[in-house]
């Protein structure tokens, strides 16, 4: 089969054998995104050698759970070791010996195929297209601030980033009716945010000594730029007390100032990974579009055209179409 | 009457005017201690001139507040101004406004009289020393981690650090009946946290690639060393979704790799000033004892060397002798 694989390049393989794992699901890729934790990766990011990529729907050719056969399904990306404590007490996102698909001592969804335990699976009800269900694993981990940090009608929220992470994270908080404002860089990208009912503020005008805007400091700073100075801005822009919720993973060490943070007792939050079921909600009942944010489509002939592309500051989601689904656009 | 100004350098003014602030007591300082908060705004953190010093016991001389009159006291060193939301809502510690005995807009303790409002005045029961209620402050900062994060008899802790605040914090932890894990540097200092039942690992023994005891992971990390890399190797420490609390100020930028707090969504509390009432109790029920930490007494006239003697890495705390109690030693 065809499968991108990254090992200090990226290398578009065209017989690499089929992913079987006893006892879990193989699954045929219909489409696939490309995150940013994807382009990190490229640059040294969790030193991960395999098939790159864990956004993807896809349908299920063989499985142990007979109910799945057949299925379009998305997929949860930690597998635990299902045996230690933390798996058993339902979470594997953090064993300590979990794989992740695509990141971590798993192959990934840049391929043909892909194989995952039944129980990471989810089938995915017929009123989301192919492109919607690619997004269930990113909106998942915005979601996924909803469910560590209280945020309601009356919360002040900031969100820093106007990229892919970012543009998911301001449509899942704006299902919460706070006041929300978006700090970015790229006119083009915030205008994606302004039919939202977000006050936007260009990255220039709130930095420096002093900035031309001061926003009103937010309850929750939602750092999503994965730019290594969106902590400084953070402690910038977060009240006493407030909350900030680190989003984004970028390479290697940077300078910063953390005695704001003790003076006026702000709680940093590190978020990764969520629940995808609220979400494949948010898709099917329409609360969320995320069309009008894929930039590029590429087959996988051209995967690392659309590696190029999705690292274009100009670009949001790059989609990789892999198979057709006869069940959905 | 005498006072210790730093303004760029530290020089004792022995005709410095008496503090008379309208509606405030007027408190003749007997005994005051060296925080290390002390010894960085003497490098430059927080952009301070003036008296320095806010921890302190002293007598109320005058009071607009009958029933303090003569009381032996300690204060609470946030002053708001008792008009804004913050303040309102019963807590100065954040007032935008705020000045900060000896630390912001307001002289402070390193001085024979200080002044301040009632509210912010708590009487010493006889049955704590001049010595010990010198230490109500930074223990309330102490004490405020439990105010702030849930530690139980099944915690697992650590402490970073081994100096005067981490003494204290031990001194409190341990109150909770959790397990504690100390990491220090200095042997002499680590002995203080020996016989309060903490496991005592080196610095060097835990940091560098392959430390040579890989300590198990704490559910709460205390950063309480002041240094710069504290941060780092607390979240090299913390389990996954474990709290970090960062307990100590420094002056300048630090590089830390923070992608760890988003993989292992750390949470990391910024934690300063806490509640006086507490540490009363403890202080006076003998629950903790502090006269072992006191390493030096001066008198105010030997500021000076006292400052340096409280810089020596050795040194724990150096009290000032200001004037004496006719109520306790």
């Amino acid at each position: 089969m065809k499968a991108l694989r990254f090992d200090g390049t990226l290398q578009l393989l065209h017989d690499a054998p089929l992913p079987r794992r006893p006892g879990e699901a193989l699954i045929q890729v219909l489409k696939a995104g490309i995150c940013n934790t994807d382009l990190e990766i490229t640059k040294g990011y969790a030193s991960f050698a395999g098939v790159l990529g864990h956004e993807f729907v896809g349908r299920v050719i063989e499985s142990p759970d007979n109910e799945l056969a057949g299925r379009r399904v998305v997929g949860e990306i930690n597998v635990g070791c299902n045996a230690c404590t933390v798996c058993r007490a339902g979470d594997s996102r953090h064993c300590a010996t979990r794989t992740v698909l695509g990141i971590k001592d798993r192959d990934g969804a840049f391929s043909e195929f892909l194989s995952l335990p039944t129980r990471n699976l989810l089938a995915v009800p017929d009123s989301i297209s192919d492109e919607a269900a690619v997004f269930v694993e990113p909106l998942a981990a915005a979601y996924h601030i909803l469910d560590q940090v209280s945020i309601g009608p009356s919360s002040r929220v900031a969100i820093i980033g106007d990229g892919k992470l970012a543009q998911l994270v301001i449509r899942v908080v704006t299902t919460t009716g706070c006041s929300l404002t978006v700090v970015g860089k790229h006119e083009a990208k915030m205008e994606f945010a302004r039919s939202l009912g977000a006050r936007l503020l260009m990255l220039s005008d709130v930095s420096g000594e002093s900035p031309a805007h001061s926003p009103d400091q937010a309850d929750v700073v939602i750092e999503a730029s994965g730019s290594p100075s969106g902590l400084q801005l953070a402690l910038k822009l977060v009240r006493p007390q407030g909350t900030i919720v680190l989003k984004s993973t970028h390479n290697g060490a940077t300078p910063v100032e953390m005695f704001p943070a003790v003076v006026n007792e702000v709680t940093i939050i590190g978020s990764r990974c969520g629940r995808f079921a609220p979400v494949l909600e948010l898709l099917g009942s329409g609360a969320i579009d995320v069309a009008p944010l894929i930039s590029f489509r590429f087959p996988l002939d051209e995967a690392r055209l659309a590696f190029l592309s999705a690292a274009d500051p100009a670009a949001l989601k790059v989609i990789l179409e892999i198979a057709s689904s006869p069940m959905s656009a």
